[in-house]
């Protein structure tokens, strides 16, 4: 498996296999390549907060995950170190979520990550996370 | 209920009802005061990630929790602008992590919110939320 | 001025002309669009801290300001809520740091800008802001 | 030198005397002790925004440097990785600022910095840093 993307996809879909979130919040990749990943969710009523929108631990999670498919896809196990989060609209029950994570810049062990979610056009949150290489492939080859 | 405390507990306690993601997370509400609210979690199978350990996601939905039930203690609807978080150790399934929210400063309609996340005396993660009130009461009284 | 790419420029020229840190830090402005700012600055003497390297207060500085031409450039005043910033790499006196600024996105009166710092084609910096309008024009018209 | 504060000290004042930042911006160290600091400063003319407030890369640059002597008080050489800061409220020039920073966790060579930034009883800006040590110390003893 030479090819760079073709490692990401690998290494993105096998992290989804084996996390229980991904599983249980319904989430897909819809695409994965070096130092890119794009995710989707459906906000459900378990994911309301108090206030009746998408919670944001939710919105963030997603986001999240699409920053961990991105900051791994060389095989390099990374973690994230810190990760802000901007919400700029809130989401309503039944909307489908799109979270797009793009390398920003990495240097040495570090990486920047941004993270963009939305629902159809609009901007639902904007993310960006700080991720640390910390040895080890994520995937035996 | 003229003790601001109470009404604080009130709000928190409603909101927890009101919403879909406490019960779902098995999220309880250990104290609440005015500007204070303290959560906790236990972090579940279905809570860890694809390195086998807690979904950042979750570690920050519960910050973000208590964080919400501290901002809007006033009983003044209250929503997140932005938050930050900083891991700091990872979690295990099985740990019970408990959240930690202080008001820090309030101006305006605006505040900030810290949080501490713990799993016993292990800080696990730092949280820090920023707020804007919206207008309109959580509780009707 | 009916270009808005013209109003950019005028805005962001003024803005530079009034301030009083632009000419302290011998900041110029490169380029400014709408919704995009590029700012330059060489890192002196004064501007190094405890261990030597340029100080994070001021790369801080020179993106902040990048930010702040860029969501100023409708000619809405607006003002910076909340910014973040990541280090990448230490800076030497003598080094000419590059801030572009972009905006991400647009939502009701609030906005997210993304800065990076760059020295020649290493990234020193990444950043993050948050703006909010707060009404009123930067230049009268 | 056993005492951890009297330790704390001698690094703050040692960075201080190093640095070309602090005499430019006339900054005063006003208490130092392990994992704290309080630092001050008073905004001028060549410190102002194109709105004519105090420029948030000053606040934030006062704020960085009581992080930074808070962050290197057990002498063993940090860097900010990552800093956030919310901006509460404008400054005017001729405001003493007073920014206090605090140790809220360290683990491993990470370490999480509150810092809050006063004019008077006003809470201008909170700030948060991630630091981390990178070996060697600051003052050899």
């Amino acid at each position: 498996m030479s090819d760079p993307d073709d490692l990401a996809c690998v290494v993105a879909q096998t992290m989804l296999a084996r996390e229980g979130t991904g599983a249980a919040w319904g989430l897909e990749i819809e695409a994965s390549r070096q130092g890119y990943a794009r995710a989707a969710m459906t906000i459900r009523a378990d994911m309301l907060n108090g206030h009746g929108t998408g919670h944001g631990g939710m919105i963030f999670a997603l986001a999240d995950s699409a920053f961990a498919y991105a900051c791994n896809s060389r095989n390099q196990t990374t973690v994230a170190q810190h990760a802000a989060i901007t919400f700029l609209s809130p989401v309503r029950e039944g909307e489908r979520l799109v979270a797009e994570a793009q390398e920003r810049a990495v240097e040495g062990r570090s990486g920047v990550y941004d993270v963009v979610v939305r629902a159809g056009e609009r901007v639902v949150a904007v993310f960006q996370g700080l991720s640390r290489a910390v040895g080890g492939a994520v995937v035996e080859r």
